[in-house]
């Protein structure tokens, strides 16, 4: 519903390409309408748009041999994981062959001396963290979903942990890539950092499967905290509780999640989890280290948020307080859907510089409760990042234009700020039209030429992060 | 002398480009052989190639204005900042106009809340750093050279804290970068994190002038840690030195500084700086936090320490003692060249993963003493990644290519292991011949792709990195 004004041609796939892969692939092929279906959409509130077919790969190799059959025919290949895309990103909006890369899920080494793992794209981060198990290690970046790790590479995922731990760009060492001419390469290397040369990795992370197709990485890992303990706590309005936020990172307090909830997202939670929490603009922390180090950040923060009208600061360093809490926060997005039976979300994500994150949540609420939306703000504060779910009702085409009215004016608002028009959910198609306004028509340009560059035919799920 | 084997063809400069220049610049231009010598070298052991021109620039639009003059006649341009590249980066080697950017040094904002600040590409580390102080804020990144921002961005540089505060690769929110046609544009913003398209502020990262030229970069900032406090601790040999550092990073100690010399470096150190320090391999820490957390860490460190035969492991808490200790790390360089009055260093940087970083550094180590050379190794261990200052007579054509044909093994040696060719110094001039066997031929030709999509004519630092 984000793009009614796009247009998208659906490329012709010949039936001679179809026979092909089924001579390749057999039974790992399918065309049904039920596996097209579920691969033609994702959790966005964007129309679904059905692949022609759908290879379940099982090795770079046949990544590559699929890539190259529909380079023969002109057919697009879009890349595919779990489908928890909250852009568009994998619909086959010009039709194609969908490469589904969920059976590519072996861990292949696990280095704990160097920190390391190396995986097959459609290992899950849940998955990943379970194989971990008994290592002391762990793979901190959490976007909610159990996403893929070559999904959420390709989308620059990020999540509650980012303000400790970075993002999937600081995460991923290197990436066996299969080209839009099929051919394999590897960037990086083990090595911790590299100064030999363009940072390809670094080009792929983010790209949303446009210019190649992420089969394998190597991301870092982290030594479990020794200690963990938790906190929330509300305050008065909006800027009290932002500005606890910024004294903490000023501070340097080395918080591993700040997450901001606003009262109708803790009201959601309260009604959905059981809690009973006070319905007013709310933190939620997590502290890492060592017990010692754990106990000094988390009165240091308490101290903070004293000075900000921070109430009713609860603790939680039992294990099963701390993942009900925990809990809570994750499964806010389901929790707000409730709020509105019946309801989708149009769920948008801008993040601004964190001084001005205060000003932007507050005029972005004034804007939702103008346009009488019920749309509960949450972010993961610590990077000035924040989502709006905008609820509704996906049948009414004038609310959802209004819905993406709001999301315009969000978004404008943000980048008015110097901040982004996504912090971690990526371009796809929802996001478009706001690139000119962000990057300007020259970087964009550059962007174009790297497209071309790379995919001369335009090939790799196209439509998507550049029109065309 | 490491490329005894180029050839490099000068681009004849027509002097209807040198009036233009002269009428655009009047006194910032200069052609005086003085000028052209000064920035025809770096601080490598290349030989000199001039430029036949030097703007000093003051502007991005000066930077634009000049590449657009270069281009219209077909000639190169060559940023540069200080000289202080260690691969012949700034070598002017197929000539071409030198665009000093070392005026263009102010600070054009800094941010406190959001620990960023915005500075013109020709501000330098040292000055960064003055212009912070009583923020509360500094800037970490430490090559040892007080290079301009814009040369570290352009070589992706890092130094001794990299293993707490990344390098800059993970410190660059943005830049302003003039293109190959002349065109300015801007990638990133001021928000922390971004998922809006193809990542262009890590591909100018790291590309050594060759993509495009940085005029302007957002850099983030760091709380000063309320306390600091250094250590160092001898070993009874290198293998129990690394062991020591794997387990500190994997205890998840965040260690601001581990530094690796070996006993030659000690030595040389010693006599250089009048310090007393065991002759053997030696790790220097340094720890960053609250008091509390800093105690903790180096009773940790110790602990370790002592577990691996680590000796004599001195405390530095007062100011002047830690600045006492670093201050002789910092001149180790220069400590070295002493080993063998008269000799210029050929300087080479590799990075391991930090499981063969024991096994790389004692192979190298033996290598060494047969080769008969006096060549220290100091490293950022912390990183995986070390420094081997060869020391070799600059008159002697078949002594610098035995200490070529060593370096050769060490970035071999480094490679089997899944390393890199250089961990920091960048690819310039000197590791060029190893980039085939690092990246392999694909990922070679997609950089050359987007070398050619960015920059048709090769005018932008042509020869560096890759060749041609």
């Amino acid at each position: 519903m984000n793009v009614p004004h796009h247009e998208f041609a659906r490329v012709p796939v010949p039936e001679e390409l179809l026979s092909a892969l089924r001579a390749r692939f057999a039974g790992r092929f399918a065309t049904s309408e039920a596996v097209r279906a579920h691969h033609g959409k994702d959790e966005s509130a964007h129309p679904p748009a059905l692949p022609d077919g759908v290879v379940f790969a099982h090795s770079t190799e046949e990544v590559a041999d699929t890539v190259k059959l529909c380079r023969i025919h002109g057919v697009p290949v879009i890349a595919y994981g779990v489908g928890s895309s909250v852009e568009g990103q994998v619909l086959a909006v010009h039709g194609g062959i969908c490469l589904d890369l969920s059976q590519m899920n072996r861990v292949l080494a696990v280095n704990q001396a160097d920190l390391d793992a190396r995986v097959q794209a459609g290992v899950t981060r849940k998955q990943l963290n379970q194989e971990l198990h008994g290592t002391g290690l762990f793979f901190p970046i959490d976007p909610g979903a159990d996403a893929t790790l070559g999904g959420m590479a390709a989308t620059r995922a990020s999540g509650t942990n980012a303000v400790r731990y970075g993002t999937m760009r600081e995460n991923v060492l290197g990436a066996t890539v299969v080209l839009a001419d099929g051919r394999v390469i590897k960037t990086g290397t083990r090595a911790r950092k590299s100064s030999a040369g363009y940072d390809l990795t670094r080009l792929f992370v983010g790209s949303e499967g446009t210019l190649g197709i992420i089969t394998e990485l190597t991301v870092r890992l982290y030594p479990l905290p020794e200690a963990v303990s938790s906190a929330v706590c509300a305050f008065p309005d909006m800027d009290e509780a932002v500005a606890a936020v910024i004294e903490t990172i000023q501070l340097g307090v080395p918080v591993a999640r700040i997450e901001l909830l606003d009262r109708f997202a803790i009201a959601a939670v309260n009604r959905h989890s059981k809690t009973s929490l006070k319905e007013a603009p709310t933190l939620f922390f997590e502290f890492h280290g060592s017990p010692a180090s754990v106990e000094e950040q988390a009165r240091l923060v308490q101290d903070i948020a004293g000075g900000h009208g921070g109430m009713e600061f609860q603790w939680a360093t039992r294990p099963e307080d701390r993942s009900r809490l925990w809990q809570a926060r994750h499964d806010a997005y389901f929790a707000c859907l409730q709020l509105r039976p019946g309801s989708r979300s149009l769920t948008t994500d801008v993040c601004v510089p964190i001084s001005r994150l205060a000003e932007c949540v507050s005029a972005t609420r004034a804007d939702i409760e103008a346009s009488g939306f019920t749309a509960p703000i949450l972010g993961h504060v610590g990077d000035g990042n924040f989502h709006v779910a905008i609820l509704v009702n996906p049948e009414d085409a004038a609310e959802l234009e209004r819905a993406h009215e709001l999301n315009r004016r969000l978004v404008r608002r943000a980048l008015d700020m110097e901040g982004t028009c996504t912090g971690e959910h990526g371009v796809g198609l929802g996001k478009q039209e706001f690139l000119p306004t962000e990057h300007g028509e020259g970087a964009l340009d550059v962007m174009r030429a790297i497209k071309h560059a790379l995919d001369p035919d335009n090939l790799l799920n196209p439509g998507k992060i550049l029109p065309g």
